[in-house]
């Protein structure tokens, strides 16, 4: 058997995608962003998130399952999930590199996941023994078929990073076994759905992965039976419209971009142009409408849900991690179907901000919700009850080289920078070795060396294609060789490729320099909370203040005026080493009248206190809560 | 049997409580603003809730447990209480007159209620037959003594109100089952309490109209017991502190004030210092850090809760109908208790705004939300299935005339104006008649006249005490029978009772002019939806801008200048008649760059469009959603 592609989605045989990932062993980070977190995965979060699984219950519910323990089942009914996802993230780091111990946890969890699994390839472990009859009868609570679609991902990523097929195995008879139960009535089938999307973006790997058509069939099926009450859900489950005909994003967060992550993936493979128009406009409502200046999606604590548009309260920000996650998955099956930069900036501002601000720099605590504001009480939780984000963070993190890169036939696209060499196969033919050099997130130039190239790759014109950062106003012209070029840049001012054709060789030089100032966001005016603040950006990085900082300040109280000078401030000693902002702004402290003062006029108007200059300084987001607790703001106010 | 006095908390006799509520059928409104809404809610509301309460099987659940229905228990677990609430509703209403129809229904539903009673005293209808061993086993949830409080709630109101004993002696053979139920555990006793407070006030109210004293003791126990993790509960059932540690309003909104009444309650007969400083930190904390303009509380839909300290958001606001009735409830104790007329004021506040919203025209369709934004979808609902608002909001209407006036030993306290006619008996003895001619809110022009006194009332100096509202910033000094005189007013600039004392004669006429202009209210700088807004009021009234009255306008765009003109427009034939306010505005449109714009900085700010001066009318805020669907805005943008 050879060892498969470690892609990311694999669109390499998709007819309707225009770029293809490339593996993730491909991409080596050697960066001091990334890379070090990636360390913290792969030697910390993980054996930690294993051992969490192991003292919850989560691998005793497979042993019991399987026979060989004798124990009620433990934890909530949809836990399997937990460890299939666990599962896809230390798959995904052992294509990085031999990991003995790593090695060894995923085997036993493969062992136990094996031994569970019933003759009729059945598995979860919740219904089992008495709950046997339930098995199938509940499908918008009970997560069954999530779960099964976290089995299939973690398959498929264990096929693909090792080249081995026992836990596809296992997968295939799983989705067998769905694929006898679930289908049209005519058939004499259940025709229901999931109440959490997950298994059809599972399916349409899976059929990557073993060319089984029925599984492609399968998910389609799922993807078009929803949204007519099928479930007995309404917009929560995403089951009171059809997809073709939804208008915007609605209903539990983490669902909506699972359910239009999987019919991105169906696109891929049928071209389906109604579909692709619905998704389409599903992501226009999403990032113009509906989504945090993190990246961060799904407002609303009541349902984990979108809110209506522009309804983005701050501290009372719901924005789970996973949603973040979900939504660059999503982004990044739209951009290898048309690539188009929009979606690449979109995943960049999720990655950055709202995803990685999900994890302690530690990488042993994590954010469920991530609000864009908070007094203090808000704090890292070293696992959960529902433990859906820790694993979604770790996977992507172990995925993480796989989203820098895509080749097409027209050549190498660029999505994301940070250090890294990378060697990519050409779909047309020959290899082509990069060096990419940056300093990015804090810096904007970057170098991109052609260290070796060979076959077709060599003998022929490509283009290397750059992604423009939808942040980025400007950039110097791009150089070749140190010789200036120019270049076409169809879009104004808007997210981009750059694109440069030629036959390249060992050597080359491209260098590009995004300007990276610092940049004073404002918010569309609908948005109620944000009226009259502003935030503070550079490059992709969102900046908030935080107490430890600044120290004797309410944050409430600070305003930034539109002239306020503002510096960067490189400190390698702060947070693992980053680049702080600090401005000149003001403080106009609340005086005791306001405290027996809600609501007042001109005539009992409070006494104002002497307004203070002040320096701030802010932390990117991503960093907060790892100190000391004390308030956050990213919206400050402003003239 | 002689009839007591039908007063809305009977402190006559409580030791610690400075004023006496005199009885609903003694004050006869005869204004334009509240009696026609009590005719409404005399002739249709009640009469349409009684055929819900038929409708939706809440009634049949008594036929039910008294065995005369074979038929399954219909709807939620605490339906009982509903039929209660109007029972008591329905009760007030009777004291003010003979109404025939409506005296049937209450005579038929006490029927029910009294034959299904069960003989140890239980009664609850969920809880019978295959449910019976159930009783008592889930306090938390399942509002067992939530219910038993609102039948004895509704038995003091039947008392008072017309005389008869027959549900009284029902609701006391349930309070007897409770008091033998509960209790510490050395007595062999559930040492419980309910997981939603209303059995406290209820049984207060049971031991004022029946002189058991067993009964003040068990709503003592019910008051000290919880707070613990007594009943399993959290923050959310108030079950984290005990009350008098508390030092925030937390938790479930209706349950908090309901449970802040009861403890008011119990004060007023126990004097306990510790317990009336609590209630006086709480209501601080209500009233100056979470409470809306509106008179509204309870900010979040999750949990129907209170939130942190100044979230309130504004189309998101849940501000439960019932938690502002509440709100006014517990005031009405603390007033009784205190005579400080900053309750009278939050009371006010909630009665003309949070409260009044929760109602129709029409009186047949209800709010159980109440925001202070919408976009024209929150519309008001017939009924619920969780249907304790309408009843409540019947209730408090058929109350209505027993809030106008308190008496104490001093004399006489108004607190309410509205044009009635009072004939109060004085503590001291002896009777004085009131005519109060106002039309208030709409003007603050109020005159009482002393038409008749007798007795020690007619013998001997007393004091009256005319409220001046919070909202008043200057009047005119009084007149007593045309000639002016002086008023101490202790306080400065703060709600506050004018003193005037005298032996008063008939013929004696009061004047008072509170001068009435349109108010700008700001608001706390913390409470981040309403930085950089203004809302209108007037008088007790808070306004709103609602889309029929400002057509093609997008009403989050309308920005009103401090320097703004602002009028009054009494218009007679809209929405029953009110004094809508006008004023010159401007709106900016935002033009189409924006719907694909939601952050932004000064290199791709939208394009602005010409800013147009334009008329904006608003209506009272209790009006709203009573035409077309549209937005409604309350806090506006100004400069």
């Amino acid at each position: 058997m050879t060892k498969p592609a470690a892609v990311i989605v694999d669109t390499a045989h998709s007819p309707h995608a225009r770029l293809c990932p490339v593996p993730v062993d491909t991409v080596q980070l050697e960066d001091e962003f990334w890379e070090p977190r990636r360390r913290v995965n792969r030697e910390t979060t993980l054996p930690s998130q294993y051992k969490h699984l192991e003292d919850t219950g989560r691998l005793n519910n497979f042993r019991r399952a399987a026979g060989t323990l004798d124990a009620p089942f433990e934890g909530i009914f949809f836990n399997d999930s937990d460890v299939y996802k666990w599962l896809e993230a230390a798959s995904w780091e052992l294509a990085a590199g031999d990991n003995p111990p790593l090695q060894a946890m995923v085997d036993e969890a493969i062992e136990l996941i094996a031994a569970a699994q019933q003759p009729d390839g059945y598995l979860n472990t919740y219904f089992m023994f008495e709950r046997e009859a339930e098995r199938w009868s509940n499908l918008k609570d009970m997560h069954e078929l999530y779960c099964a679609g976290h089995l299939m991902q973690a398959a498929v990523a264990h096929r693909r990073a090792t080249g081995s097929g026992k836990l596809l195995g296992v997968a295939r008879r799983l989705a067998d076994c769905i694929c006898n139960v679930f289908g049209r009535k005519a058939e004499g089938k259940k025709e229901q759905t999931d109440g959490h999307e997950e298994i059809e973006m599972a399916l349409v790997e899976l059929y990557r992965a073993t060319g089984e058509e029925r599984y492609l069939r399968q998910a389609q099926f799922f993807l078009d039976v929803r949204g007519r009450g099928t479930i007995g859900g309404g917009a929560y489950h995403q089951d009171h419209e059809p997809l073709r005909e939804l208008n915007r994003m609605t209903g539990h967060a983490v669902r909506a971009v699972y359910y239009a992550a999987g019919a991105a993936d169906a696109v891929a493979e049928s071209g389906d142009e109604e579909m692709h128009a619905a998704l389409e406009r599903l992501w226009g409502n999403m990032v113009f409408r509906q989504m945090y200046v993190s990246g961060g999606i799904g407002s609303r604590y009541e349902g984990e849900a979108f809110g209506k548009d522009y309804e983005l309260p701050n501290e009372r920000a719901y924005t789970e991690t996973c949603a973040a996650i979900g939504s660059l998955m999503w982004n990044w099956r739209m951009l290898q179907l048309d690539a188009d930069a929009r979606f690449a900036d979109i995943m960049e501002v999720a990655l950055y901000n709202g995803v990685l601000a999900g994890i302690s720099l530690d990488g042993q605590s994590y954010f469920y919700q991530n609000p864009l504001a908070d007094d203090g009480t808000h704090r890292r939780q070293p696992w959960f009850g529902c433990a859906c984000c820790p694993p979604n963070v770790a996977r992507l993190l172990a995925q993480l080289p796989g989203y820098f890169y895509s080749v097409s036939e027209e050549g190498v696209w660029a999505h994301l920078y940070a250090a890294n060499t990378a060697r990519l196969a050409l779909p047309q033919g020959g290899t082509v070795v990069f060096k990419q050099r940056t300093r990015y997130p804090w810096e904007g130039d970057v170098e991109l060396e052609i260290v070796a190239v060979d076959g077709t790759a060599a003998e022929e014109e490509w283009t290397l294609f750059l992604r423009v950062p939808l942040w980025c106003r400007s950039f110097s012209k791009p150089k070749i060789n140190d010789a200036t070029i120019e270049i076409t840049r169809p879009k104004q001012g808007g997210a981009d490729y750059m694109a440069m054709r030629r036959r390249w060789q060992a050597g080359d030089k491209v260098k590009v320099s995004f300007i990276m100032p610092v940049r004073r966001v404002e918010c569309h005016p609908h948005v109620a909370e944000n009226h009259g603040r502003v935030a503070l950006m550079r490059g992709p990085l969102l900046y908030c203040l935080e107490a430890e900082d600044n120290r004797a300040l309410d944050l409430r109280d600070v305003v930034l005026s539109p002239r306020a000078r503002l510096w960067t401030d490189e400190r390698a000693e702060l947070l693992g080493g980053v680049t702080a902002l600090v401005a000149q702004a003001e403080v106009t402290p609340l005086g005791s009248d306001y405290d027996e003062l809600l609501y007042f006029t001109a005539y009992n108007h409070p006494k104002k206190q002497p307004t203070q200059p002040i320096e701030i300084t802010a932390i990117p987001y991503y960093a907060w809560a790892n100190r000391a607790p004390g308030q956050m703001q990213v919206w400050l106010r402003t003239r």
